[in-house]
């Protein structure tokens, strides 16, 4: 409805134009918007209790704020708190990063191989748990007071008292707890699933000492040295997962008895009884999940609750979400209507409501109000670029728009869902945060940022739409202009691109989704571009899955109708055209280069996919299926084959020890246009893994920045 | 003498100007030289005896010459060998490639896994020997009948009838009879050695477990795989090499009782009594060099026959050449006066004679005179970069010079020494091959090549000489100028450089030491300019040892004094000077550019060494010591302290599995720009070793071009 409107009143839906002098140095570009052109906000807020939140100011200081009066109080302050950790034998912390609320007067905080539950009132440590000096993958459990980790392969306890270890394998190949499962497919980002009353702690054993070892090499040592990881490419052997329960109180772990063939288990979930586990199990196909439970105490296989099937794939991301009013309903996210909805089941697997319902998604359940009648969502019912914050009657299915600024809204509610806090930022806004009560009040405005960039000259930006390749979906592109822009005069074009599922990269938020470097080149004079194709995130399973079994095909023809629409702007240089990306989108960069010679004169791929056979299981088995099972499609997709198509400049860039996207695709195709005949630019990054991160992504940007000032200019 | 004429007629010694209309393609630049534009010369010459000679014709014809009257006659041709070798139940051969006279009427040649004597005058297969499909490392021993092999680590003698192991060594850290032991440094080419009469065969045996293992990658496998090869850097633990004597009658070996400590059997000679071997024994800081004589039936060790010391370094890469007439003397090679010459030696170790003598050197060793009253030797007497063939009296010490015509001669002398074939050519001799008898007088002129290029455009090269930065010592300098040249024109320099020891660039040949790339870059309108500075080949001891704990440092002062002149050059554009180089070039390549970044704008450097540690122990350390013993050199040296002082375009090549500059090298330096933040562009031939090999060195040079005309052209 509100997307009628924004293309009846044509293309262009919001404009940041400055006109002052300062030039973005490279530095702004990679680092500014975290640092000098850094956007106020709110940092680690919390809500102590109903009435209050807190946030911590400049690393130092804990500051509470009443959500109605706006009232402000210093609740801990660095130097004090490191008094009374020194007064305990604890380490001192050198800032506040991160804390949460463990009871109305206690923060719970890491502080290095300890946790720490400090009582605000009382300036003491409540009490701490002794970890170790390696530990990591931390997890508490504020029902009993104890906090999991993992030190190398294995999984410990540590309780008020002592630390004992859950898992002793000796074996490296055997690893327990670690949320580095499946390769965090499936949203999987923790190990260990602590059980509500916390009686009991799944864990994920992972067996992955059948999967290939794939060499890294370590060029820092005197001589250069091994550090292998085990990488299973698609199509091979892959890694066998378990489900470990731990019962505290006896001090016994039982595995559920999951079936020995490969498959995921993908989401865990606890039943509110402790008497029984979910597993989100997915078979290697990836389009079969069966919503599984065990009983914990024999690990029995006890019923398949519900079965979901697509004929390209299924990708279960959530954990059920029971309700606390009714123990035996929960929500369940699920795409099967083609886009992104909760559904309330009952534990016998019985479908009761379709609670949301639409083109358009939820991208976050945040929550039930207190008699559990209505639900509160994040989702881009008003615009794919946009997000707002809904409550949701379950009965009714009737939403109420919580949120009111046009643009990118996220919520952190207090305890009872009377009140949250909404920051948000658009293409206008740079930020702000108010306090907003469960009927959209606003209460309070906490912070009204201004803009970091006044002093700054920064192209004209736009978003806009245009026409998928299938002649229907709209697809949303991001255009920034050179600073000074002249429509008389022909402009080189660098087009960013990602196209992979899972990200977005075009949105309505300060900058409109992109960094500052987009707004370096502008000022450079370059026209920078950026279009989600079909196949990226947020749009529904359909719009995403068009990638299925041919990744980059239907990507490669939006983003030719981008292309488009470039050449029709007499202010577009056809000549000067190039494109630019990472990991997905190197593959994106290195496939525009070789399938559209003519219209790309210079290319930045960065990490680049070159053959999916070359990707991991998870990932790839799940857009491409097994080279086994699709090899026209691996053929098709590959860019081995197709090196000499190549004419234009094509920089590849690869990080040494890149444990993703392994530095064997990049080196095959450099292998291949060499064999080939076929000329095009390397460089590598010693030791950076599949992303150049710290103060080196500044030299990675400024090759990146060169290479186009060397050849597209 | 003859050089102080050459220094009086002036700078130009030579040159080569043509002006023709055709141009070279890249792929003329790199394998022209072999292919298309070869000049004609004769390909697998050998001596059948006194009065005849053979050589092969097109690949599938040995042709008989006589010395005197020329008279030609094919004796073997290759579809006939091939109905032979069917009939004898052995492989057809593709083409005649090499071949031995093994009798008067036999030749012998391997045939893939077959060693066999063919007899040209009965048209049978007089016997062969069957070895192994993965043998290599073949050693035939005439007097015997038997060849020795290797397959992996292990060693095996075939005879006529039967093959059988002479070692079992499981681990394969143990190689046996391989030449590559000591790296293949002191000239080491050979891991068996068969004593005079083939009673006996010593052979190397290598004990390299307990060197580091250098990981390298191998991208072409399913899942990129390790291959690890052993690597000592230098100033770690080296490899430790014993010396096997293999009685062949009674089938057992003895281990020659040499110390424990690290040292290098340098080199092996036989006694002509077969009851005694020696090795030239050197310490591992290579400046003290014993020749020890061992019993070859009980290994003891007997006596050392003499001993060479020097405050830098001792390098015997000769063998004992022992007299036929009087057993116990031999000649030796020694560079004890300051330059490689031949001394007369008697087995007690009493230096009788120097048998040669001046500032120059003894180039080779190529036999005696029938009465071994003169020794023939190549030697550099006439000028440094030319070679001449001399006869010179044992006695007397007087030569006679038997080569006439100005430039490089090599000389193949028949059985009784009283002919041999002179094949030469000169900057302006494209190339001759003649008969020449033992007094330096013409017989026969058999070949006499037109130029091949004269359908090209080719730029004017001259050679001259220049001071070192020394202010007194010559160094010879090849200049190639643009084709087209207009003195009046400002044009760009491409440096040439390698500058290590044990090579010299510019010789008094046709094209003067070069390839045609340099004429194919002097056509896009480039001068092309090499220069032999100090360090390098064939000047003598102390012009090379200049480099000794600091290498490139006396080597880049020598170049600079080449940039000097091309600075005082009219037609220089003194903004465009390039340096170019791999291995040791890639060194100075480097080290110019980070130690003279306001002279070199743009350079390539391929396989450099960046840090002395991380080269071998074997060649690092003679020039370097360890890194232990002269930290201040490796320091000065090294190129990753010096990164930020890097202003130009730099280009670094390397293959990725280079096991000789190790691939850490590079990647370090690249690692070390990042963190620097310093450009620099890099590219990798992934599967290629220290040199990119075959149909790739097309793209290779391309690649190298391409630089140049993007960034200094």
């Amino acid at each position: 409805m509100k997307k009628g409107i924004l293309l009846f009143i044509g293309l262009f839906i919001s404009v940041i134009a400055f006109s002052q002098t300062k030039q973005l140095t490279i530095e702004d570009a990679v680092f500014g918007r975290w640092y000098n052109l850094k956007t106020e906000s709110l940092s680690g807020v919390e809500w102590r209790n109903n009435q209050s939140y807190t946030f911590i100011e400049k690393w130092s200081r804990i500051v509470q704020a009443d959500a109605k009066t706006n009232k402000k109080d210093t609740l801990v302050k660095l130097e004090d708190l490191n008094k009374v950790l020194e007064a305990s034998s604890l380490p001192k912390m050198r800032y506040i990063g991160s804390y949460e609320w463990y009871s109305n007067d206690a923060i719970s905080f890491y502080d290095k191989a300890y946790h720490v539950v400090y009582n605000i009132t009382t300036s003491k440590v409540e009490f701490y748990n002794t970890t170790d000096d390696k530990a990591e993958n931390f997890n508490f459990c504020k029902e009993n007071s104890s906090v999991a980790y993992t030190v190398e392969n294995n999984l410990y306890i540590a309780d008020k008292s002592d630390a004992l270890f859950i898992t002793k394998d000796e074996d490296k190949g055997i690893v327990n707890g670690n949320p580095y499962t499946h390769r965090q497919e499936f949203g999987i980002d923790q190990g260990v699933f602590w059980s509500p009353k916390g009686s009991f702690m799944a864990f994920y054993r992972k067996d992955e000492t059948m999967v290939a070892d794939y060499p890294l090499v370590d060029v820092d040592t005197r001589i250069a040295s091994l550090k292998n990881t085990k990488y299973p490419m698609a199509g091979e052997t892959s890694e066998q997962v378990t489900l470990g329960v731990y019962n505290v109180q006896e001090g016994e772990t039982v595995f559920m008895k999951t079936k020995k063939d490969d498959h995921y288990l993908a989401r865990i979930s606890w039943d509110p009884s402790e008497k029984f586990v979910y597993i989100a199990e997915l078979n290697r196909g990836q389009n079969h999940m069966k919503l599984n439970k065990y009983d914990v105490n024999s690990g029995e296989f006890i019923q398949t609750l519900f079965e979901e099937k697509h004929p390209k794939y299924v990708e279960p991301e959530h954990d059920m979400i029971f309700m606390k009013t009714k123990s035996n309903q929960f929500l369940w996210f699920s795409e099967r209507d083609g886009f992104n909805h909760l559904y309330l089941y009952n534990t016998s697997g019985k479908v009761m409501k379709q609670v949301t319902k639409g083109n358009w998604v939820v991208t976050e359940f945040l929550g039930f109000d207190a008699k559990e009648k209505n639900v509160f969502i994040e989702a881009t019912k008003e615009s794919p670029i946009e997000r707002h914050i809904y409550k949701v009657n379950i009965k009714s299915g009737k939403m109420l728009q919580l949120t009111k600024g046009k643009g990118t809204h996220s919520a952190k509610f207090n305890p009872s869902y009377s009140y949250f806090v909404d920051t948000y930022s658009s293409t206008t806004v740079p930020g702000k945060v108010n306090i907003v009560d469960a009927n959209g009040k606003q209460v309070n405005n906490l912070v009204n940022a201004a803009n970091p960039m006044t002093e700054y000259k920064m192209g004209e930006m736009n978003i806009g739409t245009l026409k998928a390749a299938d002649g229907k979906t709209d697809l949303y592109y991001r255009m920034i202009k050179p600073v000074d822009f002249d429509p008389n005069k022909k402009y080189p074009v660098v087009v960013y691109v990602y196209g992979g599922p899972h990200a977005q990269l075009v949105s309505d938020t300060w900058l409109g989704g992109t960094g500052l470097w987009d707004f370096y080149m502008a000022q450079k004079g370059y026209i920078m571009f950026t279009l989600d194709n079909r196949g990226s995130a947020n749009r529904g399973l359909e719009f995403e899955n068009v990638i299925h079994r041919q990744c980059g095909q239907n990507e490669m023809l939006d983003q030719m109708k981008g292309v488009e629409y470039l050449k029709s702007l007499p202010y577009v240089d056809q000549d000067r055209i190039g494109v630019d990306g990472w990991s997905y989108g190197g593959f994106m960069t290195t496939s525009l280069m070789v399938n559209y010679p003519e219209t790309f004169k210079v290319g930045a791929a960065g990490g680049p996919v070159i053959d999916w056979k070359y990707y991991e299981v998870m990932y790839g088995e799940r857009y491409m299926d097994t080279p086994q099972e699709n090899p026209e499609g691996y053929k098709k997709t590959s860019l081995l084959g197709q090196a000499d198509k190549l004419k234009g400049r094509l920089l590849i860039i690869h990080g040494t020890v890149d444990g993703t996207v392994v530095w064997q695709n990049s080196l095959s195709f450099v292998k291949e246009c060499v064999s080939k005949g076929v000329q095009l630019d390397y460089f590598v990054y010693p030791g950076h893994e599949h992303n150049v991160r710290g103060r080196d992504r500044v030299h990675l940007m400024q090759k990146i920045t060169q290479y186009f000032d060397d050849f597209l200019k």
